[in-house]
């Protein structure tokens, strides 16, 4: 069903021209499971990273419902038509396990910025298995750089999603939400405060002045519950309607004051370094599981035990430490 | 800090007469990531283990503001007068890694069931690291089931959360939302689709019925995108107000008709079976991982590596390669 897989020449090269086609194929590749693949994956990363690491990655979370396609595709357009930048979309969608993935209503959202050169929009249906997630769109936003876009936006899909894992991949956190949402009384974790660079009230356009203000002081205070952030810059409320349009310039203003500031005071370039060991540390970990999982006699006996559970003669706890000693005398 | 550990008798004794000092350190041994604490966990677990596997597990998950906390203090206030069941709820908070857990506002939540004796609370600040979260909370569920909860609630806390942990927990998942959320328009990702089990709609008492009525219908063409589950159900939309406490009765009926369907169809322990496997799969990772990081050479290399990387003489995947290549060379 799949396209054959070309050699690493033709993906290095078609990437480096930007063709998208090539460039998807590239990210499939990435994507795959198959230590064949893997290692193909391996070289072709290896083969681009020298042309990597420039652009500027943005996450964007919230709940579902408060707009963030709509918002995505406004500010895409932003970009890309008054801004001349070339960018990226990237939607993580790591929860759907049934389906393996991909976005209800995919084909119809981003209608005004699909089609574009300067834009390109990939879901990332990667599995959740073997710390996979964030391993696979880091190598994902890699190849994307280097076939030239400036400026990369991870995407989570809805509630369910981790915000913590476009965190481990982003230079600044979006969390955008809505009047009404409850995000600013209490709902909002701890995860999302620590983490988010700008606050966006969406479909502001229907607000009052005051109610946004409201909505604005009410974010300001519960932000200031948590310790200053490691980039030394203090968490911006804006409003914007991405609808109509409005705000987009002001969003992009921070950004770039944003950029200034953590490349100025050195946040930009530790935080880049924590992502880094990070990434070494998880495909660390899934290349060892995966290899573990090859070996026969692990594979057969961790079979064998999941056999004996299925037949009530042992529990998962000591199936786990039986298969556990296999692999430790073999691990020396 | 922390209380000194107890012996395995101890902690199995005071689990066994339900008391919940006792439980609760327990559960602290569980959640610890000392190689020695979880050597004790292990026995302890063990122990519990044909004492478990009695209760009904309940998953909650909906976005914040929907009023989840409300919702599941009033619903096992019910349960827990009405039906008289002993219920135990867990709140799942893995996503905090700065704080390291702890759920904003937790000390006023749910008042109307702290200090009931046959009620237990306990947020789970698990960390996300080597798939640590489900296994501690799968076994948080058994000492809770030794200890002689009925029924346990696992609740995910707001934007963010792997509902589909939760969901390879428990026997039965509920999306709690509200009118306005955006839940049933777009939304919704298809791993909450696919993997809920009944879509509570809260607040109903300011809406009119015929709105309750769309909202529904609305819901329904959704939910019929998606294949038949597993468990031959239906997927029923009901409506409640955990402020008015209006619903509660219709929402445990579905829970009790939903449990008769699945223990007479096979789902319910295959279902069971599955997630078992699951928790041998984790264990078995998890103990691999930490037993390779506690390899002498294995820590030192990746230490030197990660130096190497701050340094900028080695790119993270050729780090992890040079690891890997160690652990391959020790691993017959």
């Amino acid at each position: 069903m799949a396209a054959p897989r070309l050699t690493i020449d033709q993906y290095f090269e078609g990437i480096k021209k930007s063709d998208t086609a090539i460039l998807s194929r590239a990210i499939t590749l990435v994507e795959s499971k198959s230590p064949k693949d893997r290692e193909l994956a391996f070289e072709l990363i290896k083969r681009v990273l020298p042309f990597t690491g420039k652009s500027i990655r943005i996450g964007i979370t919230g709940s579902p419902g408060v707009g963030k396609s709509t918002f995505i595709d406004g500010f895409v357009e932003y970009l890309v038509n008054e801004k001349k930048i070339k960018t990226a979309v990237l939607a993580i969608d790591p929860s759907s396990k049934v389906s393996g993935g991909s976005i209800l209503g995919d084909k119809t959202r981003m209608e005004s910025i699909v089609g574009s050169h300067d834009v390109f929009i990939r879901p990332s249906p990667a599995g959740l298995e073997l710390g996979g997630v964030g391993a696979a769109t880091f190598e994902t936003m890699l190849l994307c750089e280097a076939a030239g876009y400036e400026l990369i936006i991870v995407e989570t899909v809805g509630v369910g999603q981790s915000e913590t894992v476009v965190n481990d991949l982003t230079d600044f956190l979006i969390f955008l939400t809505i009047a009404g949402a409850g995000d600013e009384l209490q709902g909002i974790k701890r995860g999302i405060m620590e983490t988010v660079d700008l606050v966006v009230v969406n479909k502001a356009d229907t607000l009052e002045g005051k109610t946004f203000e409201k909505l604005r002081l009410n974010f300001k205070n519960a932000l200031h519950l948590f310790p200053g952030k490691a980039s030394g810059r203090e968490v911006s409320v804006l409003s914007c309607s991405a609808l109509q349009k409005i705000g987009f310039e002001k969003i992009w203003n921070e950004i770039s004051a944003y950029e200034i500031a953590v490349k100025g005071n050195g946040h930009f370039e530790n935080n880049r370094m924590h992502q880094k060991k990070l990434w070494l540390q998880k495909t660390l970990e899934r290349s060892i599981l995966e290899y573990i999982y090859q070996n026969e006699e692990i594979k057969h006996q961790k079979e064998y035990f999941e056999k004996m559970l299925s037949d009530q003669n042992v529990n998962p706890l000591e199936a786990a430490s039986r298969v556990f000693n296999i692999f430790k005398s073999r691990f020396q």
